[in-house]
């Protein structure tokens, strides 16, 4: 633990979010206001632009815009999608990541991404601890798939879940109107967590919620998929909903669009899998199986860039990850993340405290199996008492001829 | 011109808006107020809840749940496409209406959506006046689309031109995050009319906007397109994003899907043209001629449901709609439909007159040609100073648990 003074460098990695340029906010601000960093530095696509030397001077920056990036979607600073190899692979990316550090006298490095980033982070961190240079190394947690290991939640997953709740009741009430069934299948982000699509069951909560729903943390089984969705449709004039993770996985741990790929179902004519996703697909089998009016629906990028429909509480927990992790940084932490603990009792609280790196990087946390309901196709009430604290609180994002105004940087180069 | 005392009733038809329930709200609030409608009703499902004799009361909800339609997406009555064939090919559903309207007293009939219902309303409306039964009928325009003759623009549209406008705009900042090329391509609704579609172009007045920009009233070239998409990524680090329109066809009047089936491009393993729409199959066409990573996106059923986006502008202009629609039936007229009007002048301001409904029955109205820019790919600032203000304001939707309150109505049946 030590107090060190100099430049700080911040990066942001991995898939955009609503709130990551909230954690860069809350970055920048705090680290500006700190006696003990020199200079503040943001790099360009992440640790690409450590590498590259290629980073903007913040405190060039105008304030109001910084606030800015509060309600601004995405990375301001682009991102990257980078995997350091291991140090006895091959040195060269660290030896040049401790010679930009040494030419800027970079004290402070924060990072702000999800399971993969927090692996670069580690990685960082562990080697200049063993070559001896002094930096105190902080990550800060990001991902709307909230799949990181050891904090209650992401920064990023209440702002999606909020997207994904309110969507999904407009789309019942939408998928619903006629007089006529009507199958719906959304399909929702996640990879191998069934947080978000969880999410949808926030809209059930409020009576307007999928039918069916799939996460990948229980096999998919997709002749049960089709009785399931036949109950629902008979049952109900024809009508079922259906929300579904992109990574639902049959019991033979093969992605949904592969298994059926291989009964020649999904190939277009090309003879390569459709681009199109599992919801695409299997509305296709449904089609052909069921029949009827099928509609296959992708939150696709929107629910992870929605920032319009932003939650509140995660724009200002996410603020907080980010000035938090400065602020352990300069009582002398390093090697850490920062993490949120959920205070007991009937209020919503949160702790910021700071855990080893080494434990967040690449482990993924998925829903709690006691969560998911007996049949496989809901969620229990722990789900909905988690959930519904994380979306509450609209963004108050500033408004120009009836659109976002989003912040502009100079982003002024080295 | 007559002034009846008797019931009313509404019914919505068509596809669901952000706002049509606003124009219930409209009819219904301005119809209780009215000394000459003795009763309120609502049908289910439109003219289909008329043939079946299945309507609910309105005099039996509250007036505030009423009012909380302003906010709440799609049809609260449900919504129908049913298309009553000619008196001359068969009376029967006429003689029905008739029967109905008799039996409830039925003097004042209010039809809610776009150019099929107006097609119904306009049907309707003439056998009434040939049969010799009063009634006094007036259509409430509605359709994200914008393809009514008559009006400078739908109640619906401009909530969808602000999900359009506002969504672009944080795509924009997603898309382009990475270090990377990216392709992506955006399906955007409005069937034979490019309005929601040139909507995107309200993004890029603010700077975060597509690229390119295909509207179906032009011919869609597939190898321009090609060429087109290429000249953008080169200049861009291979970014590219594309909005258009699921109704573009070729020089040959073909929808793109078809023409390229034809090829035996997009054809699925069943041998049936893929369910996917004009979007994904271009994202397979570029993937296989350009290459690199291509993402196919579409705004399906959000764009005309996104309630949390609506614009404040057209709430209050569907809500006078209604409004509109029974003070003209009050004073007597009948066989109209409500349009509005744009005043001249720097402050933009609309009037409520009538039209005679047969001139909005199964007329399209289609973006102007001298919009479009000249190498197809844009919209000029005429677009810009027609749709700019039409999305104005935000929704003051009331919020439960972070999540929207919509209506609940008691739906009591007659």
């Amino acid at each position: 633990m030590k107090n060190l003074v100099g430049a700080c460098m911040f990066g942001q990695s991995g898939g955009p979010t609503s709130v990551i340029n909230a954690s860069a906010a809350g970055v920048f601000i705090e680290a500006l206001r700190q006696k003990n960093i020199t200079k503040v530095y943001g790099a360009a696509n992440g640790i690409k632009g450590v590498l590259d030397e290629k980073f903007y001077e913040i405190d060039k920056e105008d304030v109001d815009e910084l606030l800015l990036l509060k309600n601004t979607p995405s990375s301001a600073l682009g991102s990257v999608r980078y995997k350091l190899k291991s140090v006895e692979e091959d040195e060269t990316d660290y030896k040049r990541i401790l010679e930009v550090f040494k030419k800027y006298n970079i004290r402070y490095f924060f990072y702000n991404g999800g399971n993969d980033s927090m692996d670069t982070c580690n990685k960082v961190s562990k080697y200049l601890l063993k070559s001896g240079y002094e930096c105190n190394i902080i990550g800060v947690p990001k991902t709307i798939d909230n799949d990181l290991y050891g904090t209650d939640h992401c920064p990023g997953y209440g702002s999606a879940a909020k997207y994904i709740a309110t969507t999904m009741m407009e789309l019942y009430l939408d998928a619903t109107v006629y007089n006529k069934g009507q199958i719906t299948i959304v399909e929702i982000m996640g990879r191998n967590a069934g947080w978000l699509t969880a999410a949808s069951t926030l809209a059930s909560y409020k009576g307007y919620g999928p039918d069916l729903v799939y996460l990948p943390e229980k096999p998919f089984d997709i002749e049960k998929f089709l009785a399931d969705v036949r109950k629902v449709a008979d049952k109900n004039s024809g009508k079922c909903i259906v929300a579904l993770s992109e990574g639902i996985k049959t019991a033979d741990g093969k992605y949904v669009v592969e298994a059926l790929a291989e009964n020649n179902a999904a190939k277009d004519s090309f003879g390569h899998t459709q681009l199109g996703g599992v919801a695409a697909t299997l509305a296709n089998l449904v089609s052909e199986k069921i029949g009827g009016k099928v509609r296959a629906i992708e939150f696709s990028l929107m629910q992870r860039c929605g920032a319009h429909l932003a939650s509140a509480t995660d724009i200002r927990e996410a603020y907080n990850a980010g000035k938090y992790a400065v602020r352990y940084a300069c009582e002398g932490y390093t090697d850490k993340m920062v993490v949120f603990e959920r205070q007991p009792g009937p209020v919503y609280k949160i702790k910021y405290k700071l855990m080893d790196i080494d434990l967040a990087a690449n482990t993924e946390k998925k829903v709690p199996l006691s969560w998911i309901k007996p049949d496989d196709t809901g969620l229990t009430e722990d789900f909905i008492d988690y959930a519904l604290p994380l979306i509450q609180g609209a963004s108050k994002s500033p408004v120009e001829d009836g659109l976002p105004r989003f912040a502009h940087l100079k982003k002024i180069r080295v």
